[in-house]
């Protein structure tokens, strides 16, 4: 790779300058990064109609570049969508500070006292796509979580970023931190991504990509860095032979189509062979009424004329839309065989009235998250009870699931002696 | 790279048998690990004879060529050695499986019941120099953890880890679980590290690497899949002017002398000015009287003739030989500033009769172990209460110090509901 020196200085500045600012974060009181949090809230409000403006700089030229209608939206504010971003940040000030807290204790038979404390990580890299609200979103987060941000959001929506990291930097002056806790890369050149994905010459320890697959594969693939992330989220809802068929047609409604773009939607179907004179007449029907085109095996679309034939592709889609695919397994045996072979480790639901089928799903399948009885839209940091998160984890270390400010941490011991020296 | 398509085939097909175990093991009740680990610690014992019979061979292929003491040393099995490592497997076996435990439980306001629950990561593949010991700690530590192992020794060791992984294959069988739980690399082919680094095609979940600077750092470098080592333990003793003269001379000269090849040795030596006229010389007396070479700056020389001139280099080396390297600071707050610029962020201690600077440096420190009047040397899961550990990490993310059975697992969220959907 040839990048220009001008931005490998302009980054490495940046790192140096990340590390600096998360050495005092780690130490600021609570209180002083709350301070910070509803100044931040504060500013965003009585700067709406700049960072207006500047959203409609950004709108106006992404709209010559001809880009599509679903990109516009995202990247489009308005006066709600800025106080929605405001009341983000007050949410995450009203959080629990997760710095500090002693998450065990012992003490061992030679006298000595081992606390694991939570610290923060460092430094955190956040590459998004051009969606505004992530940029108060994460750089609070981070704040909250005692570490410094570098944030780096898609070039279409670079104007409209800047002017809220202004007001986040502001609200950081206000309450006596670095302004250098939430920095943003000051350019769209590309060539900074792959400088972030290098780590910063070690001051970045933990890289975030928010975005679609394409973005995630990119920075999963190049990153030298540890990366939380999903790539997809390829969500089933396994309906047992003994589910009830109006909470299997609830819950396949509600994981399917109450949002259908977000990453714990439900991708695919499994119906029990044995439960399906019962249950997959309800359920196509369900899902066709409420306007999901459905792509089934042969004993689905034998069941619906309206439904569409599946192909093998089908089982490794995320479609992201109001489509989804559906099959007949042989039991739960079966459905966790398709759900290992074809998902993603994300998050997946059995539906049934049979304890022991349910505890064996939720105990075998490796999944990121599993559910019984229950939507597989509840694959959130606020349903989960932690606030906000920025994003949901696949991988296998440190952080599974929602990411809210307590996996924005790891810890160090702590040991208290009395003068012990080892035998 | 190039790699001969055999090695690539051979190492495929081991790499998709671990995944398949690792299905297994994940599984497998505590009683059934427990039952091969007593298993393979008898067959160690039975085969006494096999294995040092490998083990002449591997030796004296190293003595022909030519290779050091210490590397000799390391690679020599006794009958007291083998003896060790069966009780080092029958230990293991005695620790509580952390698979299945509820690390948190909660209950959201619409109903739906939350825990974490201990999962194992899946397959971990350990890298390691010509120890011996290794192959069965890895193994043992793995499978207890409910992980499947990818061995991969140091080739000079090759023989003597083979009859070693033939004990705990055994050991295996004999518990009903399936042998490529703990599997060897079968070849001394150097290209099949390179293909372990980049994850055999997604099989690999974690590598450890246990051995030197030079192969941890290969590791870190070239892995493609996270990895959980220290590169080093430049360990630290800050003796503040409240120290206890007689304490700090104790944990000073242990920390320093009780082992000088571990992780935990310290190997910098900082005093505290406003305490040297009562610290400086005793302590310069203990270490010299003991057998250590002192290494100091100006003071340290003009405190006792026999300290040697350190340069800007001692500070940054990890001699894990009878040196040290020794400075006069003033204060805690200059302490802090030399171990973050040259430490490793491994173990650093403070040797204080003042609560207050000890909680400081306690909480300022970012190492992943700070101790307060205790010696270096506690770094170890043993010390720590963990058991056997595979190593001590030094990185941010989900393992820090020590890496114990409970820390080669990761969690996952199951979900109980009641026909929940979201609104």
């Amino acid at each position: 790779m040839t990048v220009n020196m001008t931005s490998r200085d302009m980054m490495t500045t940046l790192g140096r300058a990340a590390r600096e600012a998360a050495g005092l974060l780690a130490l600021a009181p609570a209180e002083q990064k709350n301070q910070a949090l509803l100044a931040m809230a504060a500013k965003v409000r009585r700067s709406a109609a700049d960072i207006l403006a500047e959203n409609a700089r950004d709108l106006e030229a992404a709209k010559a570049k001809e880009l599509k209608g679903s990109f516009l939206d995202r990247l489009t504010l308005t006066g709600a969508r800025l106080e929605a971003m405001a009341k983000g940040l007050e949410e995450i000030a009203a959080l629990p500070d997760p710095v500090g807290q002693v998450m065990a204790k012992w003490t061992r038979p030679n006298g000595l006292e081992i606390s694991r404390v939570r610290v923060p990580i460092g430094v955190i890299g956040i590459i998004y796509e051009s969606r505004p609200n992530v940029t108060a979103d994460a750089g609070g987060l981070c704040l909250k979580s005692g570490n410094a941000a570098i944030l780096r959001g898609g070039s279409d929506g670079f104007h409209t970023s800047a002017a809220i990291v202004a007001c986040l930097q502001r609200g950081l002056d206000a309450a006596g931190l670095p302004r250098t806790a939430i920095q943003m890369v000051p350019t769209a050149d590309r060539e900074c991504v792959g400088l972030m994905l290098e780590g910063l010459g070690g001051t970045i320890d933990l890289i975030v990509p928010r975005g679609g697959k394409s973005l995630v594969a990119r920075v999963q693939q190049d990153a030298r860095v540890p990366v939380f992330s999903h790539l997809e989220g390829i969500c089933h809802v396994y309906v047992d032979k003994a589910a009830d068929t109006e909470m299997a047609k609830a819950i396949v409604l509600n994981a399917k189509m109450r949002r259908t773009g977000v990453c714990g939607a439900a991708e695919t179907i499994l119906l029990d062979r044995a439960g399906a004179e019962r249950n997959l007449k309800p359920i196509i029907a369900t899902l066709i009424d409420a306007g999901c085109e459905v792509r089934g095996d042969g004993a689905c679309q034998a069941a619906d004329p309206r439904v569409k034939p599946a192909t093998e592709e089908d089982w490794s889609t995320e479609y992201l839309d109001a489509i989804v695919a559906m099959k007949l397994v042989d039991g739960v045996g079966e459905a966790m065989c398709h759900i290992a072979a074809y998902g993603s480790q994300h998050t997946d639901s059995i539906v049934t009235e049979d304890r022991a089928t349910a505890e064996r799903f939720l105990r075998e399948l490796d999944s990121a998250i599993v559910l019984h009885n229950a939507s597989t839209q509840f694959a959130d940091g606020g349903e989960f009870g932690f606030g906000a998160e920025i994003g949901i984890a696949t991988g296998k270390l440190h952080a599974r699931g929602p990411v809210g400010v307590e996996q924005l941490t790891t810890f160090k011991y702590q040991v208290r002696g009395t003068g012990q020296t080892r035998p």
